[in-house]
């Protein structure tokens, strides 16, 4: 339907492969024809998960279900089954049902706890989802697992995406070395009828389960809790990381733990490289840009008051004209409700300065700061002059081609 | 340089006239050329004021004079001074002092203390004001005050306004009829390189300074700050509403006096009427959208409900799209972070009930769906089947059209 993005990477990356993690996928028909829409991810015996999800209050089926598999089943996982064109959320009773069948299928097929699968929809929504397709290809699937690559399981989960998206790394915890990889996908943040958010993310590291869902936490606001594209919120967004301990060091019991700090870096990095994707894959997206706000009261000032430029469509569509237009910034700031004091802001764009103590810079070269705006990578630096705290939101531009994709679609 | 919104009225209204308030405009060349683009309306000695501004922590320098006017004045007025072309904000000192050189002009020429001299300017930012154009305009303006009508003044306010916007009413107050006329511009909510909201009332009811704000207050949060066009908030907003006192009544100094029921309702009217006309200006505007919530937890609860519906880029370019997507509004009611209960939800479009209980209504019509869709005036009712908390905003589709107006747009 539409051409992949300009900001797109040259190609899906190598992703190193984590041990006790095998994927496999099939094209059952959910919705689209000529390509695979059903993964199945397993996990080794004896492997933790952790799961953030949605604020919405008007969350899936699934999403409730996940939530409460993981409070259930504390944080022990088997496998995660994720299909493609149907979102399976607002079908009223139909959509627990369908839950319900596809995990109770599995839960024979994998020979656990109903609470160690985990399921994830994304597609149109007011659906009733076709879920015998998916239960009938589940015990096939079991007999193929580890035919399919990261990439494969990446692009058996895209909607509207342009491209698949992955990220990988590696670590030592206690002297083993082990393996971070993960894939996500999402392109506006976030159309309900076909774009949700979803990541998942595999270690073959040993971290107990309350120990893994603190570092999801910590890793998601940073990441996917640190992007927007259009400031919506899908109701069935899901991140899950899953751990399936068999890197070979001794399994990590606490958040503190000086043996995990390479990994929380690791683990930041990933999710951060999985978000930017998305963002980079945003509906209509022809610029990235990065918002950093520094001198704010508290951190979390700074993220709100970051958040308050990246999804203001004034600043949004100024950069989509190459347009070094600070007064929206300016009014961004004022309109976040955070602390800022107006004679001593300071903004950057591309690295110079142009507005400070309340005004322009007079006099300030505006021959780099136009080419920095005609390229694809803007960089916005505020100080809002008040202490120390800051925050780094990522977003893109907005474009006739987000007008394109949302208004001129009927569902 | 944009042809008028089709959603304007055919003409600007009949205003009556309001005893003790008088206008002068002339064309002083602020920025444009060949237009008027300087205000004053002279108010007769003991008219009252109140005023409402933004909620920006950035507030301009006149916005800023404004409310300590208010204070240090005890809400006494006698003239007000408008210029366009300049917002005569974020330019460091300079703004500060250029209100203090035309409120210094007009207290000497006008008779008064500076604090009954209220000043607003609309118009590009960052840029110092070229005031002396201004002070050298007032003395001269004074001697042709009378020779203006609401709608020359409200044309000389205008910035990137495709209309003049008025609205009257008359009612009585203890047996003597009173009149309101004011006039508004704005047409981003709000581009704060031209499109500031402005909104300035007048009465010639008897009203006590503290009762008038008050009652601007409640007014205010049912009009103007019930209407989105894109979410982003000036650093200039300003409504002021002047009371003269001269309708022959005894002055008015309770607001819970019944003898105030009939003029509260006139206030209410006509600043929604105002407000509603902003709107049918916004940027790229093709259709007029009312979002009314029901059933909501509170009054609070339902507005925020409201608002996020009606800032939801993906609910406006359906509209724009012509699309009755209940989806996207699901979505919207979801993350605007109240009470709602996703299985009593109900959604109704040009007042079919499209989705209830969860889901779609099976086999609703979808004919008058569809023709409502294409109309100009599109009306969402919601309930979130909670409480009976309920609240009313306006506000329209998001269009090619604005992304022409806001990126390619060079300041």
């Amino acid at each position: 339907m539409t051409d992949i993005s300009p900001l797109a990477p040259e190609k899906f990356p190598d992703l190193a492969p984590v041990k006790g993690v095998q994927f496999a996928t099939r094209a059952v028909g959910v919705k689209y024809k000529d390509r695979t829409d059903l993964m199945v991810a397993d996990l080794a015996e004896g492997s933790n998960i952790a799961g953030v999800f949605t604020l919405s209050l008007t969350a899936s089926a699934p999403v409730d279900a996940c939530r409460e598999a993981l409070k259930e089943g504390h944080g022990k996982a088997r496998a995660i089954i994720v299909n493609s064109g149907n979102a399976n959320a607002f079908n009223g009773k139909k959509g627990i049902a369908s839950v319900s069948n596809i995990v109770g299928e599995a839960e024979k097929i994998f020979g656990c706890s109903k609470h160690e699968i985990f399921t994830a929809s994304t597609g149109v929504i007011g659906q009733a989802l076709p879920d015998a397709k998916i239960t009938g290809a589940l015990a096939g699937m079991k007999e193929e697992l580890g035919q399919a690559s990261f990439e494969d399981a990446a692009r058996a989960i895209m909607t509207t995406d342009t491209f698949p998206k992955g990220a990988s790394k590696q670590v030592k915890i206690g002297g083993e070395v082990v393996t971070i990889s993960g894939f996500a996908k999402g392109s506006g943040m976030i159309a309900p009828n076909m774009a949700t958010m979803l990541a998942f993310i595999f270690t073959d590291a040993a971290i107990s389960s309350d120990v893994l869902q603190a570092l999801l936490k910590t890793a998601g606001d940073k990441s996917f809790n640190a992007i927007t594209v259009d400031s919506d919120t899908s109701t069935s967004d899901t991140v899950l990381l899953a751990a399936t301990g068999q890197a070979g060091h001794k399994e990590i019991t606490s958040i503190s733990d000086p043996a995990l700090d390479d990994f929380k870096a690791a683990l930041d990095d990933t999710l951060i490289d999985l978000a930017q994707q998305i963002v980079r894959d945003g509906e209509g997206a022809s610029k990235f840009i990065t918002v950093k706000v520094a001198g704010a009261e508290t951190d979390v000032a700074a993220k709100t008051i970051a958040l308050a430029i990246a999804n203001s469509p004034l600043v949004k569509t100024a950069i989509a004209g190459e347009d070094a237009n600070w007064g929206r910034i300016v009014m961004a700031v004022g309109k976040a409700g955070e602390k800022a004091d107006r004679d001593k802001l300071q903004i950057s764009i591309g690295g110079v300065l142009i507005a400070g103590e309340g005004e322009a810079v007079e006099g300030y070269d505006e021959a780099p700061v136009a080419a920095h705006m005609k390229g694809q990578e803007i960089d916005i630096l505020v100080d809002v002059g008040i202490s120390d705290g800051q925050a780094t939101v990522w977003t893109c531009d907005l474009t006739h081609g987000y007008i394109e994709i949302n208004a001129d679609y009927r569902s």
